[in-house]
């Protein structure tokens, strides 16, 4: 079995472009695996930025495989195709400003993805599953393996590491290697956060004219009911939820202010 | 007396630009100043970035004044300090990813700046005075204006709007201006860091072995000693500061990866 793990698909995520470099030096003895690494986008690494022309995680869609592009992220998308032509598992590593702990992302319904996220969400406390099946932006780098799952941690700030989550990280990835190799399975359902809608920010003609609310910033997971405060504006009024209850997710990512997104919103599910 | 209030200086600082942009909008009363406002990046601010060539808050040395440049921000740095040419104070906005608090920075020994300052850390408790007499990369904006004050405040990340760290810092701004307007003056001494060396991540041929200690992490203000742990190599080794006894500041700041600082090292004097 191959398995790939990248850091770097976003080039200011520090934590995963670490852990890879240090991994490629660490020995991983391995009878069943071969481990091959993978630094996305090198020339985002370089600049210190999330991308250069368009955010590479959401440049796998087929018509971004299959045209020329003057889009570097395009171009890298199909070497990057082209890498991981053969391989059964991606462990892609990024991290948030959110604070959602250490998430495994599960981008699409597969049973080895799910069986691996469900062995670490039993056995690490800061361990949560969320299903994320896809944008409308372009399909994840994801959808070129068979299996896998996102490592997505925070909070901590773009360009920024913070030891303590990089070394819960690093064991979180060292376990999935581990099941990986020795081929380990779980059958018992496990509860998971299934994104199914965002909520953008209030804006008046595109320009944001308010902030997460005090009381939700940090609270990723924490079900939200309606009338529950979720932004305050720049003149300090607030407003309030008026949906159905749901979990909020990615409150507050940096990355996602351009994206129009404040928040996403989770159902809670077994998988 | 003629006051500008600028953010933006770096395009991914939201909480400055929003409060720039809020306060366009609010109505202040005075008689005896006159406030303008600055944007003063407004291709990295559209960018999302810190800079788009290079630091602006550093082209701002008489070179960099003087010369024609392919450099957005030696262009832009110009075109500012024409329009800062008969302005008396600037109170410049920032953030860090360091906890720095609402720390007040003055880059020059200057009578009002010191007394503003120091009437802001007498009444508020968040408030420290730093003061930090430049770079070798190149002078700050400051330099353009006869007295000045720079509002640092942290932890947030680059581009997050946390919405206590908005208010908090607009009750700061608000007051400086009150200060202003009513002439107060503070003979008074009062505490302030005096940054002096800097201490830079350890690498090897550039590229980085460690991280900050997870016991020195958020611990901007807090007295370090010779032994104390200062970083964490990717291999989990400790390395200890082994200098004279001082005050670490920008502990772990975002943007200064690049300039080869994992820290600022302060004494405490009184101004």
């Amino acid at each position: 079995m191959k398995v790939v793990i990248s850091g770097g698909v976003h080039g200011n995520e520090l934590t995963g472009i670490y852990l890879v470099k240090k991994l490629q030096h660490d020995f991983f003895e391995a009878k069943n695996i071969s481990v091959d690494f993978l630094l996305a986008n090198p020339k985002a690494i370089k600049m210190n930025r999330r991308y250069i022309d368009y955010d590479l995680n959401r440049a796998f869609s087929k018509e971004a495989l299959t045209q020329d592009s003057h889009l570097y992220e395009f171009e890298r998308a199909k070497v990057i195709q082209e890498r991981l032509r053969n391989s059964d598992f991606l462990i892609d590593l990024h991290t948030t400003t959110a604070n959602m702990g250490i998430s495994v992302i599960l981008s699409k319904k597969d049973e080895q993805s799910e069986s691996v996220a469900k062995i670490l969400a039993k056995e690490f406390e800061q361990v949560r599953i969320v299903q994320w099946f896809g944008s409308d932006e372009g399909d994840f780098i994801n959808s070129l393996v068979p299996s896998s799952i996102t490592i997505e941690v925070g909070h901590v700030c773009q360009g920024v590491l913070e030891s303590d989550l990089f070394f819960s990280t690093l064991k979180v990835v060292k376990r999935t290697l581990d099941i990986l190799e020795k081929n380990e399975i779980c059958k018992e359902p496990h509860p998971a956060y299934k994104i199914e809608k965002y909520v953008d920010f209030p804006r008046r003609d595109g320009e944001l004219f308010g902030m997460i609310h005090p009381e939700l910033q940090g609270k990723d997971f924490t079900l939200l009911h309606r009338g529950d405060p979720i932004f305050l504006t720049f003149d300090e009024e607030e407003i309030f939820y008026d949906g159905e209850s749901a979990y909020p997710l990615f409150i507050n990512e940096a990355a996602y202010y351009e994206k129009n997104i404040a928040f996403c919103l989770s159902q809670k599910i077994a998988i």
